[in-house]
């Protein structure tokens, strides 16, 4: 499900970092976020998203959006909603989730 | 360098997201990115950092400070100017970079 650099607007806008350690084998999260992904990015305000994984599970993933409200209306999506669940009983030993306010941004390297 | 989850405080903090994408061949960069991240954990106001790069090169490091102040004196720190200038010249194909303000913060599962 790499994606590689989301294409933000200038700031503000607002990121939903979510890191989480995987429990052992697949159990269909592969499939699973993929279409969560996919789904995200179709939905109102969802900005885009960057996301990695190591090797020992652990992975983080950015997902920005234009505010508040546009958040909201994704954690309470229908679709997500099954996701989430299926996320807190088969797939996360443990995530954490911060919401934040961006409010710069730079880029680089310069002169590539 | 993956360390877990970093053990935060009660929000208000800040993130600052760094989205890269790795040249080819380590270079030092192994080494010198374990040193930096030591070093940043032993900042004033550095409240701790999560890391995860993925098998194509593309790693998310999201690194929580207490407030802006904290994020200046962290980037004009010397030992990490020189690290930035190698990252530019050497380590990175590219990177993004922003500065969030953390509102709320969630943990799961639930109950396990």
């Amino acid at each position: 499900m790499a994606q590689g650099f989301a294409k933000l607007p200038s700031p503000p806008y607002y990121v939903v970092a979510f890191s989480s350690l995987r429990t052992e084998g697949d159990n269909g999260y592969g499939a699973m976020a993929q279409a969560m992904l996919d789904l995200a990015l179709q939905q109102p305000g969802c900005l885009g998203a960057e996301s990695a994984r190591d090797a020992d599970g652990f992975g983080i993933t950015n997902a920005y959006f234009t505010d508040e409200a546009a958040i909201l209306a994704w954690k309470n999506n229908t679709l997500h909603l099954g996701a989430q669940k299926l996320g807190q009983t088969r797939w996360y030993e443990h995530y954490e989730l911060r919401i934040a306010k961006v409010e710069r941004a730079y880029s680089g390297p310069e002169g590539r």
